[in-house]
């Protein structure tokens, strides 16, 4: 894995929370790639699959949110010519209708290589439940 | 995507929930690339990143068991040689230490082709918290 694959890599996982960040569907949309295998699972949500009900999901989500923050931490990647995949941790601070919320959440993202560079085909977030002072060891 | 490959795929993926529900956890080492890369996400849990936490966490997954039965919904498989990509929901009923639970939980499974057949390489699960007659549409 070269060091200027890997540098490309997490730059299109760095624009995908950077546009969530911004609240700019249009730049969360370019980061996706549009077809039929495009799916997204949301923290405690179900499957979302196809591109056409992946947009509408992100699209409903962002319409939710005033403000999102993202401390992305714990970035591993790993590439298989021409698929790249990429697990984090997401520090989310969110203020959504009610009040304010921060999550550790643990997400997949599994980018392909097009001719417009590296799109995401998979996003996969999920709510970490157990204390952060506990490192998943039960003795 | 010819349906050989789409069908080896899925029959890799049958065997690793074949192997967790015979509790065999030589089964289930087999199912796994032994690599840096491995990682998985257990329902509500944290990151496990690499061969020997994954291993690890797996061991004492299957030794706290003592029924699961999985019934696997919602397959997708796609591939982009050598990688492939299912998405699926475990209907996840077990037995473990003081009572039974059944559960829904979103499934990532990245599979890598090596001259051993499709190795899993990453594993996501998550739990699904909302209502199951809800779709997933917050109108």
């Amino acid at each position: 894995l070269s060091d200027a694959i890997a540098a490309q890599v997490l730059d299109a996982n760095s624009r995908f929370y950077a546009a969530f960040e911004a609240l700019d569907i249009d730049a969360v949309e370019d980061c996706w790639e549009k077809s039929s295998r495009a799916a997204c699972v949301h923290p405690g949500s179900r499957w979302v699959t196809g591109w056409t009900a992946v947009q509408a999901s992100l699209e409903g989500m962002l319409s939710n949110i005033d403000y999102i923050e993202f401390e992305v931490l714990d970035l591993n990647v790993s590439v298989e010519d021409p698929v790249a995949m990429v697990t984090c941790v997401e520090r989310v601070s969110s203020t959504a209708g009610s009040g304010r919320a921060t999550l550790d959440v643990c997400a997949t993202n599994i980018f392909v290589l097009s001719s417009e560079g590296w799109k995401l085909v998979l996003h996969h977030a999920s709510p970490i439940m157990q204390p952060s002072d506990s490192e998943g060891e039960a003795e």
